[in-house]
């Protein structure tokens, strides 16, 4: 997330009540992931076999639990708990903001889109032209939905990320990282009903423009799925996932977190895709293969049989 | 569908801009999708390899994308883009009309049913006697809904089919096939929380009477259950399979379109099936096989490596 | 379930019409199932098979279809369909009360605790305090609910155990086991988006304390789930099962009712767990087994070409 405007790095210092190396009249403009991060965003890191890859990003402010050097023009925030120390700084630049009507009155929605009744439409929620949002859904704040959209009943746009830090030594051993990103439905996108579509930790789940969804489809947190994709019914797709532009994904498939599927693939029912996948193929299977190597598989394994008699009896002969 | 009134042909064609070929005197009486025309049906046909069963199938009126000879009597409506136009007769014939409170006018609500705060009634549904509607549950127009049903929290009951004619050549690739298909749930039917039973494309989406499902359960457009089944949590049904009588579907099984499972055929969790399966049997796998089969199958595997040994071991002794 | 005040057992027989043998003058406390059954609590059993379990059970009075020898001090109620008679006592005891606002007057909400727009919060539940619940969110009567409890829109906590008996020789097969338990959600738990959370038949479902759910995950009624578990996205877990402490499901996870999963086990994602598993290990596949050997197992399947090309290469040698 962006900032409205840029705060000093003195500032936060003193907010987290971190010790500042290095650069200390930087304004940060923003709150980022260390895989989302562009200049100007604060991140943080805390296991020291990530320190070189935040410290070498676009991060221009990065909490941190140890005293490094610092690079050039960054400013270090060290502080013994950077996750808590983050988590207070997307708490503040976007606290949480109960609502007491279902539709907000900071919410856009333009002309021709129909609300139908029992949707909820949080704050500063931006809705386009000529969409159609059914019966009980419900739009989380800040959540972006273009033109000729439709969304059907009891979808759930914008919950939080599911993303905790665990602490094994605490009773309560979850931590949870507050989100700060936004869902993104571009133009001529169709929801199914009982969807649910989560924010970004800290970047934007885009759904690309004219993408059909079926029913209950879960999209996991930052996922970004490309244009004119076609899921069926129950696809679950984990967070940070790449889905290029027209793929297909058939009935109940899984999909892992951080990887690619290409432009263009088709995986059947039920399968599960544990690792990124090239474009413009088939396939099938938990794990998943290309379909024709699986179908092939699953034939070999019906001449088990046929092959222990055979060997058995050759060796009985031999 | 069919339409309040008869339709003359005349007034179709020139609705749509087709050419009239054949009967010019015919009045139209009803919409519908090829498998599921009845006397009077308007259908539609853009691909050669299926002109002989659109031609040769109940429909009176056919829209097609080629001038071809007119069956005896029957009425063809010649235009270059038959799905468009049938669209636009299902738009015309079967308005979206949009609500704006939560419980419709036009609705019927029968004796002793009781309708939990939250629930969305849509236009024109019919509700019979001793229901109990929990919150929260959507029911689209049209529905309808016999006596003693229950219906759980959150479920969406006549969301719109997901069906899409793909054009590659353009920027937004899928037309959506509007539907104007109704859900019928019969009487003593239990449907769980968070269920999506989708409205049929052109025909009805029907729940026997009976059946009981559990939570999370997606059907699928013009699906027909029989009566008396049992459906596990999670369970999806693609669009229109059929499934007969005393079908019992353990948790997470996922059934393809356009195929039948007998009368009181038991599918285990999990389960894939792929195409149609005999009645009487219990099934397991993706893709489903009896049971007893897979079972075998799964030891069979189990004895690869001892086979492997065998036959190295035989090979080094010969 | 307990009974506000105890209730005696010439009183239940007489309104189910049952002959009473053994202790007339026993007060019973409250209504349960077998398996869930302690001391002062009315049970049934209807199949030979269970009657010893039944009668040697802590059970104190017992609706049963046959005459048998009473346990000292225990009460039978002996009655032609204990079933039914059971469904009777649990519709008189804990009726349905119909709800004509979304947030009931008996409920209990604590200090800075949040209610977003369109959630339904049942009669006689309990929430505590520092709670988020957010929009559409169904709450069924009798729930109770710890501090600091995220609950994501959509999400139906308390919907009826999916449990029937089966009447063959009737047109409709299926009578409900009415339901009398309850869900109670411990401290620090997040759940998801559009979950469903089912009550126990008599007793109750639980989420233990710091457990985190992510969307779509079903839990059945009675389950009982440990403290600091970690579900991903569309897990379902079947009725009764209990899942120990710190127990990790990734996505699409099955879990079989009746079981229990011990603390620590990881189970990878699309896994079907038909079976207890022994805690502090990692599973995978359907049915589930130790990941490395379910990986090994992925392997030698993939070697039957090669042992076949051998064996057929040797025969021919040979």
């Amino acid at each position: 997330m962006k900032f409205e405007q840029p705060v000093s790095v003195t500032w936060i210092a003193e907010f987290i009540g971190a010790k500042l190396v290095g650069n200390q009249s930087q304004m940060a403009t923003g709150l980022n992931e260390i895989h989302k991060v562009t200049n100007g965003d604060i991140s943080f890191v805390d296991f020291e076999k990530y320190y070189s890859k935040c410290l070498n990003s676009a991060a221009t402010v990065i909490i941190i639990n140890k005293e490094v050097d610092c690079p050039e023009g960054k400013t270090l925030l060290v502080i013994n708990d950077p996750f808590t120390a983050y988590v207070k700084l997307v708490k503040h630049f976007r606290p949480f903001e109960p609502s007491n009507k279902l539709i907000s009155d900071s919410s856009l929605i333009g002309e021709d889109t129909i609300i139908q009744p029992g949707v909820f439409v949080g704050n500063h929620v931006r809705i386009g032209r000529n969409c159609i949002i059914h019966p009980n859904v419900t739009i989380y704040d800040h959540a972006v939905i273009g033109d000729n959209v439709i969304i059907h009943a009891g979808t759930v746009i914008g919950a939080d990320a599911f993303y905790f830090k665990r602490r094994k030594d605490r009773a309560v051993q979850y931590d949870k990282l507050e989100s700060c990103g936004r869902v993104i439905i571009e133009d001529d996108v169709e929801i199914g009903a009982s969807c649910t579509i989560d924010k970004g930790v800290s970047g934007d789940t885009i759904i690309g423009q004219g993408t059909k969804l079926d029913n209950q489809i879960h999209i996991g947190h930052g996922a970004v799925i490309g244009k004119n994709c076609l899921f069926a019914a129950q696809v679950g797709i984990a967070g940070k996932a790449i889905i290029e532009d027209e793929v297909i994904l058939w009935g109940q498939v899984g999909v892992n977190k951080d990887l690619v599927i290409g432009k263009g693939a088709v995986v059947y029912a039920q399968s599960g895709v544990p690792a990124s996948l090239e474009g413009g193929k088939i396939y099938f299977g938990s794990p998943v293969e290309e379909a024709r190597e699986k179908m092939k598989e699953l034939n070999w394994i019906k001449r088990i049989p046929q092959l222990w008699d055979k060997v058995h009896r050759d060796s009985e002969e031999g």
